[in-house]
């Protein structure tokens, strides 16, 4: 297995086959094995795989036409009310996101990452669509199937972005 | 090797033996290779190993006194000025912090994230003792070592937060 780090990259095209109940455990389980601030999880979880839904996810997020093919989208939600510190909120939701990828690399499948918050028209978009109440805020959209695409890793290392000692 | 997003633990404790370069080498890619926005990369690093600015670096964070055991800190920064959507720039350096935490796992390493960003008080103090220009904003603080502690995975799963179809 290559380095699961360097091995994601955005998948965008899927078959038609259904990623396993096995396999989405797994990848709520990954997400839900981020690091929190002060251990808060303020994280919830919609899974959505039924097709009539998949359809209307692009209706309400601009960059979301792969949704309908994808047999499985988990959208990553954020509680403020389960967060002791809701100002660290966005940056766990975003490691609990980003763990679902690399464990859909693991399992063999592909994601990509649909950013939803902070945009308003795409949080209470899919908000009404799956009916959260407003104290819950959709924070992204990670449609998950088996590639229809294969990517190599992408070397995006810059190394005038690194410092050393200081700035 | 176990799965590395499971592996993960947040890591305080560090012998003595230095990170290599070529670890902070990779540590530093993997970071940079994670998904941004329009992939805008609105990242920069400092790797810090001086002695003395480890030292410093709890006077200015709560909960940083580990940095001073830790033989390495990378300091992830966010620079709104590489982004083309800034509303994003928190998620991505989230990502990229995650990432790095997963390949420390691979390398053998442990890590811990501590949160900088949105606290100003954090965020001023590092920005000052790391001389930042004032449109850089100082994201998280990872110190980096070998370990002196081991955990198991831990078991965060809940499956009432997993909602079907809808909320």
């Amino acid at each position: 297995m290559d380095d699961p780090v360097f091995a994601r990259r955005s998948i965008r095209a899927y078959t038609a086959e259904p990623v396993s109940d096995e396999h989405v455990e797994r990848l709520l389980r990954a997400g839900m094995a981020a690091p929190s601030a002060g251990n808060q999880q303020p994280w919830q979880f919609v899974v959505v795989t039924d097709p009539a839904t998949r359809a209307l996810i692009p209706t309400v997020h601009p960059y979301a036409a792969m949704v309908e093919q994808a047999p499985l989208a988990i959208v990553v939600c954020a509680v403020e009310a389960q967060a002791r510190w809701p100002q660290y909120c966005v940056q766990d939701c975003a490691a609990a996101t980003e763990n679902i990828l690399i464990e859909a690399v693991l399992l063999g499948l592909g994601a990509v990452w649909l950013g939803v918050y902070p945009l308003e028209e795409r949080v209470q978009g899919l908000r009404r669509l799956l009916a959260m109440p407003d104290d819950v805020t959709p924070f992204a959209v990670v449609p998950v199937g088996h590639p229809a695409e294969r990517k190599q890793p992408a070397d995006r290392y810059r190394p005038e972005r690194v410092h050393r000692e200081r700035w």
